[in-house]
């Protein structure tokens, strides 16, 4: 087991160094990587087929085998995405609110790194690459846990991010590999040391590591997500909207997992959805008004709060749009959800009550993605309401600290009289 | 003991319509609950004499009994605040990004309320008043929990509150007060229904919190504030800063608990500094280095980590900036640092390096906070650096939500290539 606060201190005093560091030399080291993922690339696919063998061998079910894949594709799309996020402007620096407090005193609010980051992601061995080279753009260092079967892939992944780092001039340790679960028990003890943790997972597992933390967590957990088919709505969309939300893939947290429908489009609409979705292969399990419609399997009040990943869609009626919103914000995961709606009225009353990351009007869930958001890369989908919500991209690992700049300026000074506040906002950015 | 399951139920479904309801309405409550404040001073102010009463009989200290005082300077004080309250922009529905994803397909992120926050305060009454109007105005519910000393007065203040919500037409529970610790303690368990807890207190106390929830939290707790005086500082400033940031007022977080001095600084500034402080009545506690110059106490290696909130300042010697820096970081609190010199790169080196919320030159560390940033009001400075960092005020209290609008976009559409992403940035806020 590995001695994590020692580890902690090594990547704290690391962040130090780098939360300075120019964007030119972070840029630097994100290049480099790129350019030792190609070099390294043999003993790579090498260590990766070694854990492929292992999971194969331990039966491990084929969309976990087929995620745990680093071959020539996977290579070639984390070296443009490490392209990509180089090319991207600087997360760090920018001044986001300039005030004149008094005369000759300045306020500067400017954005900066968090610090020490933990994450702990699932089986994709390039999750690595793309969270450290987030962390290592933002100046943050990071603590990596990924899943037990890419081990041998991981280890040699963050080894060519340390040299990396090393080749630009950036200390190594501020990316750092655990390996057990002991290592991630003993880094969430390490609360003076490290800033957030960010855990990928499920609901479960995000709350383990709440209940073992005082360290803040930014959970990745499940979307339960929603299509709602108003009264109002299109009948071609209405079909096309919910095929595309629950089967484009049914393995990823954006997949919708519920299809509401309003009781005045039920009979016109149901038959046509279900329809597409059983032509596709899903399994519906509807309420009784949707088992009146269309022959199906019953849905269970358990359903409404299940997270598939799989082709299963559980279909209720409803009432009204209120029905639906209260439903979505008692069952979901406020995670992503959909109405299906010609009525702009309808449409914006839904997007303001539903208590999602994401609200969408006449657009699939799976939208729900930082690369389609334009953000350029994620660390993933952040499913609390604290600090980042929704797609989680460099500005999401970026937090601000004030810069107040005077000349002897002294509060009691402000409370005799002898100076007084102006409070005049600056249009200039912060000059130190 | 209260149920705080129906409590929270009753606060989550209150959020629901006081986060969609007009700004109009909002500051209606705010602006009733200043005129329901005058009309029923008498009320409150029995009530207050009466946990005064107890509370001298508890032989409290003067600082605290101080603290409980709700008067007819107190109440002024706070009919103002609300009125300055009521005066700010909204801070809810503002765009901060818009984007085409594709064409015809419009992404916005929108400001809205976070949803149930429980805030956890000390023993003045006033707070209770600024809190719940912050928690109004951003358009959260909010879960209040107060000084066990000033139960009366909270009682009557939230009362208040509550008839004031009324009078503009929104529900009453959207405020609503804790009396006991068991309260506290099963609102800990409520994570599925509450979406924030601030606590204010000690650092124990905030730890406490995180220790037994899941609920995220943003600490608002001690300030271990430094003022390093540089090789280049002016020596007027020297005195002064150290004077206001450690004497203005001891009892707050913001006030200095350490000074330190450049080396090749102290022979020409310390006896100065040190006089003026023993002059103000400050207890010296000083490494070998400051003893050698100031007759004073030693300081242990406990001092560097106190926050005296009294008359007391910890003084150490540093060979140059990056020991200061390295001081700060290990020792202090986050909060808010200072340092004196007439060397700007000097300065930008402390300010970029320094790990906290204020980094501040030539200026008090007593200016931080909400009203003197010019905030209007605040909540109070939290000491994380997830989400609000610093003073915070409404604007910490908002979190965002994404809006996406299309007709129909699906995400087979873009990967088949019938349509392509443009990304493109948008000039216009969401028009829903």
């Amino acid at each position: 087991m590995k001695d994590l606060h020692e580890i902690a201190l090594h990547s704290r005093n690391s962040y130090y160094d780098l939360s300075v560091a120019s964007l030119q030399l972070r840029n630097q080291a994100i290049l480099c990587l790129a350019d030792l993922l190609r070099d390294r690339f043999p003993e790579i696919r090498s260590a990766n087929l070694e854990d492929y063998a292992a999971a194969e061998a331990d039966h491990l079910s084929s969309p976990l085998l087929h995620r745990l894949v680093f071959d020539e594709k996977k290579l070639e799309q984390t070296v443009e995405g490490l392209n990509s996020l180089a090319a991207l402007p600087d997360p760090l620096g920018k001044t986001t609110y300039a005030e004149e407090i008094t005369g000759g005193l300045s306020l500067y609010r400017v954005v900066c790194p968090i610090g020490v980051i933990g994450v702990i992601f699932e089986s994709r061995p390039d999750a690595l690459i793309q969270i450290a080279s987030l962390c290592i753009k933002s100046g943050n260092s990071v603590i990596l846990k990924g899943g037990r079967e890419a081990i041998h892939t991981n280890q040699v992944l963050c080894e060519c991010v340390q040299n990396a780092l090393e080749m630009a001039g950036l200390s190594p340790e501020s990316a750092q590999l655990l390996e057990t679960r002991e290592d991630v028990s003993a880094m969430l003890k390490e609360d003076a040391l490290i800033d957030l943790i960010i855990p990928r997972g499920s609901r479960q597992f995000v709350q383990y590591i709440m209940d073992n933390s005082r360290i803040p967590v930014l959970g990745h957990s499940d979307g339960i997500c929603h299509v709602y088919i108003d009264e109002y709505a299109d009948p071609a969309l209405a079909v096309k909207l919910s095929l595309d939300s629950k089967t484009q893939n049914v393995s990823v947290c954006n997949a919708a997992e519920t299809i509401l429908i309003h009781e005045k489009a039920s009979a016109s609409l149901l038959p046509g959805i279900c329809d597409a979705l059983a032509k596709a292969g899903v399994e519906i399990r509807g309420d009784e008004s949707v088992q009146k419609i269309h022959s199906c399997k019953p849905a269970e009040e358990t359903d409404w709060s299940t997270e598939y990943l799989d082709y299963i869609v559980s279909v209720k009626v409803v009432s009204s749009l209120q029905e639906a919103v209260s439903h979505i914000n008692r069952y979901g995961s406020h995670h992503t959800d959909c109405i299906v709606t010609e009525n702009a009225r309808n449409a914006a009353e839904f997007m303001n009550r539903v208590d999602s990351a994401g609200v969408y009007w006449n657009a699939s869930t799976r939208f729900a993605d930082g690369f389609v958001y334009g953000f350029g890369a994620e660390v993933g989908i952040a499913t609390g309401k604290i600090h980042a919500r929704g797609p989680m991209g460099l500005e999401g690992l970026t937090t601000y600290k004030y810069k107040l700049i005077g000349s002897g300026h002294t509060l009691s000074e402000m409370k005799d009289g002898t100076r007084s506040y102006t409070h005049i906002s600056l249009h200039q950015d912060c000059p130190y």
